[in-house]
């Protein structure tokens, strides 16, 4: 089967390779539909970021068929259409429980996370709960539809997941800070949650639009402090609540700095940064929460269904598509800011 | 008038010096009848902690009779009996509006915070909103009531703060870090709040009686990785929420470390660390949140009512009491942990 490879920074190739087997009971193979290119496979492909050269692909979003089930799956069967998320929750323990199966306390750390997913075959291990049914087949779908439902394996629950840690509540105003597909996705979710103000801090126009389109209310270009006074200038004071998209140190402050006092954070970007410490934000009352989404938790809730019903449409954000043959351009493009995100046919 | 003077580490005295007057139209001159000392103002007397030589005392918690108000004041009048917090709020900014009134915005920082009020008389600045009225005089209520009626001018307010910061809910497992009076608050807190178990990480019998009765389920005197294993092992897993009531590296390494994955810490010690940037705790989903307690707010909405109706009881708190000429061995005997709380009597 063919697969992408990481060869160095600025370079992706495309090998034939053995495809994978079950290797344990509560493995599935998954034949991939959709992969995509993902915000942070680009930390890697941009500066290297300490990723081995000729290494395994960082892809961890997919849409698929079931091709094949280990003993202990009950919840999928050959054939059945699911998402895969980047993500691998059991569904039990007191993480997931809590609606936290992105940091699930039995699958911590490498084993929760997914890779591999720019592929035409991928092995999918802690598979039982995670997986997320579709309802059909691929062809029962629009295109645009099977866009919006291949942001389910990540960036829409990401999105999500900013607005939920901030407990964005009707009639707040929100600040989201990031307009690559995470920050789109937060603009659709404060907007689910019933923020009366979004306002959305980028600088490209075909972003800006996207973000309108999703319920941004209003665009500020500006940054650092000028445009933390921008902000404050168009709600009137300090936000109830800031989305953190990016992860770098310019975005953790400039969410710091939009909020009033008691204001919160819920932060999605992996952190780049360490030079504000935990309690430094003491004096301002601030709630800091984030980590990795719930996928398999908001999909199966409300997420699926949202996206079935047409009420959001996130699939928006895919503004470029490829064949897997092409994923070296499907990264470059992203990096180069001439596509929102990438998305990969893989098959039909 | 008589007053509290901060000479050096170790040495309290107290000082003759002009009774203060009114400054400001929302000034409120108050004669104090109670007063104590705060686990924040031994900071200082311990170590110092940069406070100038024979400089005013750091007293911020009272209760008192109005005696003189400026013209701007129409909440309370002369002859009222009133809690006199630590904080200022406004109660019309967007931090008060949403009940962060211990960090207003108008107020912020040095003119939000109280001081000098181990005296007989103070000047209570920005008092229209902030001060909080009891119904009838002290010689209406007994000295237990009249003790739990003083700890609502900061530590019921605060333990209650780190509660509501970790959004302690119904049938939530909890651990309180620190059991001093603020600790001892927090586990009367997360009692109020439902949870079904709250485990007080305490090496002191006295305090961990005091919050057995309070409502502590359980006693973990191990600190460190040890006293993070002994809590996992009483509770089954990770805690849901960790109440940090100490503000050292040890406690809020502690209080990351019993949680499960999605767990939440309120944190109200003044943080005294600062070896764990924000967003460190991203591969644990946690939610972090503190600052300054909401006094007025909680006091006005709910904790007077609890207080008054005998459904808490914070005044055990104060297990040793003082004239304010003995105001240094009120310092000293919390110093050596010979009274969870210091109270001054000032005036009956």
């Amino acid at each position: 089967m063919k697969t992408a490879i990481f060869e160095e920074a600025g370079k992706m190739e495309v090998y034939d390779v053995e495809k994978p087997r079950l290797q344990a009971e509560d493995d599935v193979i998954i034949k991939v539909v959709r992969a995509c290119v993902c915000g942070s496979d680009l930390w890697s492909y941009a500066h290297g970021d300490n990723k081995e050269a000729h290494s395994e692909n960082s892809g961890h979003e997919a849409l698929g068929i079931v091709e094949e089930i280990g003993s202990a799956i009950t919840t999928v069967k050959p054939g059945d259409f699911v998402i895969v998320p980047f993500t691998h929750g059991c569904g039990e323990c007191a993480a997931c429980r809590a609606g936290f199966d992105g940091t699930c306390d039995r699958h911590q750390g490498a084993s929760n996370w997914s890779h591999g997913f720019q592929s035409e075959y991928i092995r999918f291990h802690y598979a039982n709960w995670a997986l997320i049914k579709i309802p059909g087949q691929p062809a029962d779908y629009t295109e645009g539809m099977i866009k919006s439902l291949l942001t389910l394996a990540d960036v829409m629950p990401t999105g999500y997941h900013a607005a939920r840690c901030a407990e964005v509540k009707p009639g707040d105003k929100v600040v989201v800070i990031g307009d690559g597909a995470v920050g789109q996705c937060a603009v659709i979710a404060a907007k689910m949650r019933g923020a009366s103000q979004i306002v959305l801090m980028s600088r490209h126009e075909d972003r800006q639009q996207l973000a309108q389109e999703f319920g941004a209310t209003a665009i500020v270009a500006q940054r650092g402090e000028e445009g933390i006074q921008k902000v404050r200038e168009l709600l009137g004071g300090g936000a109830d609540a800031a989305l953190e998209c990016v992860g770098t140190q310019a975005a953790i402050d400039q969410a710091i700095g939009v909020l009033h006092n008691g204001g919160r954070i819920g932060y999605v970007g992996v952190p780049h940064y360490d030079n504000r410490p935990i309690g430094s934000t003491f004096a301002q009352n601030i709630a800091i929460a984030g980590g990795s989404a719930s996928v398999t938790t908001y999909d199966k809730q409300f997420l699926l269904k949202a996206v079935l019903d047409g009420d959001i449409n996130p699939g928006k954000v895919f503004t470029q598509t490829y064949a897997l043959s092409d994923i070296n351009q499907a990264y470059l493009d992203m990096q180069e800011r001439k596509t929102i995100k990438s998305m990969l046919v893989v098959a039909e």
